[in-house]
């Protein structure tokens, strides 16, 4: 099976990369976790991009605040999928990294997930493995049906306190 | 090789959409295009997004402007990709159409793209694809160096209009 | 008399809901409480509304947050009034919602109320019942008056505290 | 049949009202249109709502654009349904109309729709009389199954036109 | 001397209407504070502003938050000069306030100023009775100087400690 | 009587200027205009602002598009009222030049009024004059009058051309 | 002298590239013009960017829209002043490029100027090689007089037609 | 050595501003810091700005936030380059002092830096003086080396966290 990358700006987007490494984690696919910056060290996460195919990734998530360049900057130096995930920093609630990850020019998509999605872009991921794979994709459907089934318990007890 | 599916709200979206027919067309990627709308024909929408994964698509792009809900209405009956492709009305930019798009809650990824970049998310659904595809993947290289030789090209003219 | 239904994306709505359930119960209007999610049980929701009106409905109160795409996904399937109540969630103060609720497409309208404004929802519920209910109406106009007076008991205290 | 009222601040917004103003005449909705403005002609408009209930309105239809306290103030004369309508002028799209549509304090809901969403003020309003009116009812379904088969309709244009 | 009013819609608008009337005693300004809602006591409101003038109001300051139409309904009532004040509340740091208060239609202005801005609401309120009460301009002058004084006195402390 | 003082940005700010032009000539308020920057001639801002007091202004509009900091400047230099005319231009609708006059910090009001209202500043400047000066007051209660009617002249064509 | 790097990521952008060519010119500051692309050609961005202080540049501006990764590109590959100006697209007036420009992560400045601020872009790169070049410096103040009286100029212009 | 001046618009703005100040004196470069409001020490801040060339200046670094006007204040009054530094106070993020910072006319070029961008708006400074000063580029590029080494530092430790 395909490898996701995740790469992000900063180890301070840890909390929102641990939602999506949960995710994987229960999914039982392979992935590696990087801190690399756009910025500070942009050898490195071009290097990682470029080379990402060819090391049986099968997409990247790119994890960035601010003026989140990290999604992009991934995006110029593969063709494989690249999924955009915003952070929120002190201002602005992630609106200048949600521009500034998704408002990508033509030719060079990125894969923008809400704000803080960490466990998304996982899921998202899996989605894009599970295209050519039937036995990830009934995993992803039986989460489906687990995730209706936790609602519709969450609906239950509802119902039995408000309506008689 | 799949398909991809376009499913747009509105024909008015047509002129966005024709973008990524395009891209698709020049890619000879196989396709089909459907105005369903997630509230005139919430089951049609239903039904094609239920359907979509044993149908042999291998990605949906969802275009939709103001309270833009089909993407989020396709993602919820598929574990399929979905591209969301936010669509600019006569208020806000588009900004409603991303915002409804992109903010999706845990569980039911939407992988959204610019505002009115019909290319990108047409792109986007080739790139998924070409995950398990070595051809495809070598055609959107070709692409890239194509887009890079565009935009070189651009820049010799510009060096040679103001460079002396 | 007929029911108020309210329907929130998610349990973690029930601060808010619990506003509307305070006011519904203050007016002895019967009203019944579920969750049910437009993406994690878009099936609950859609028979939920298909069946509202013959299950004696008068309106249907629904409440989300982020990409709040509820109250478009049962306004699809009722021509009941819908309310839109759209909840702040981590980031963007419930615009993103806000957004999502009110801009709704040509057909298929839903009566959006303030951001986290679970009280005004139960109100607007219970004047559009009350539009034929002339005891109903009353009981409107008493708690408009017992507003006023509560308004004019604070001015008095104010008047008190700093007037002369 | 109860009426429906439209006040709208100002005779620009009549391209607005006009959406309004058909859709309630293909219904045969009973209706009367004024001009009055929550600034300029206060007294005119409070009165108007104060009033409605016993005229037999059964509810009132909004317009303003820009500070729009139009709606607000109507719903402070009157606990009839008040249908905010926000309109988008010169700056904004209609952002300053439908914050001060939408965000009202507890105690006074407004039913806001979508900017500029005239046809939909009118249905939300014919919605509201068809609560206790199964024959209006039937006509707001008749309209629903009629626009889906219009989006049906183009959707078989665009299969034809795209898909061979 | 003219009276200044404070009208404020609800009473938890209380701390920052407290800093209005700081500066109003420190100028021994004579004042009156009200809570009048435009929404929940519209008729003391109208009162209040139609009597304004006679009863040697020199100005009013209205104080709202979120869909701010105190200032808006003040002003449609007189034609002294009328101080709007916009209240950040729970959501959207009061630019929904901001927006009801500035984007008066034609001819009925409102003198807006920050938002949770109760100084500068007051200090605005004395400049314009000192526009004829040479007086009460030397004083605005004299606390400009000691507002001066006070920023060079803070500046010798940062250069101190900063500077050597 | 006072003069009021008209200060521009740029001679590009006329269109909305004239506005306000237009209202004071109908009042027969004297008025003086003059173009000076905040920042391309600060000297002449300053020593406008710093005289007009003695020069018998009554109240300064200062108006100005993108980062609007003419009112600001202006009020810096005058405990006379100064009302901040925003301006929009190119990009943004007024909203930079909104935010840059309003959000003054504590001890500098500036009156506010909405994005490219010409007129309302006008008005406002003379409402700040009437405040001691009946004759002006009534002749402000008179334009009330006359737009009061404007309006319903116009509700009564409404009236006609809707309402049988 | 040293020279300036003009950076465009498309040639769409020369329009407002010429206006700080033409400053740029009327200087008679050395200049080089290029398109490069943050995606389209990050290896050609990188190199010119890496290489810019031993050739002689003195300052880059960057000019980029939507997404507008390019300055922050060019920055992370140089410690020379990096000029960001963000340019206006379809949609959002260049919010989207502005946040995606300016809100760069600690470590990496980018000085962003207005959105399509062409000529500022320019005179701040003259004013970085001016610190240390009095004869530019001059110039400039050559300019800035002339600017003050070219607008004094229009004053009078405006005092003739309006003050009598 | 030039020195970099910092003039906030208020004390309260020390805790950016120490960061700013922390950067400078890691790279032993003279700074003046200074409190001069653009509204309540006009006089000062021109002052200090029209003589900051002459007194050997090389930047200026001007610190504010609500509209912020400190920065276009200083610019309009000397030709060195201003770094503008908007901060966020109580409301809007800074998205208001960002915007009047930016958003300069034509002519007076602020180079703005992130909200709250303490370090950075430092960093700007050094760099515009390491044009022409090559041990001060060379430690520039230190740092940057040291920056890229603490992240990959940090890589490696969260490589060894989740990748085995």
């Amino acid at each position: 099976m395909k490898k996701i990358g995740i790469v992000m700006g900063s180890d301070s987007d840890l909390p929102v990369v641990q939602k999506a490494i949960d995710v994987l984690t229960s999914f039982e696919i392979p992935f590696e976790v990087h801190v690399y910056s756009a910025h500070r060290t942009p050898a490195e996460a071009k290097t990682f991009s470029a080379e990402a195919r060819e090391k049986d990734f099968g997409a990247i998530i790119a994890v960035a605040g601010m003026a989140a360049h990290l999604a992009g900057a991934v995006a110029a130096n593969t063709t494989l999928p690249v999924i955009g995930l915003p952070v929120s920093a002190k201002n602005f609630d992630g609106l200048d990294a949600l521009l500034s990850t998704v408002q990508m020019p033509s030719g060079i998509p990125v894969a923008t997930v809400a704000v803080d999605g960490g466990a998304n872009a996982a899921l998202l991921a899996i989605q894009i493995l599970a295209v050519t794979d039937a036995t990830l994709a009934e995993k992803l459907n039986a989460k489906r049906r687990a995730d209706t089934e936790a609602v519709l318990g969450k609906n239950r007890k509802i119902e039995e306190q408000f309506n008689k």
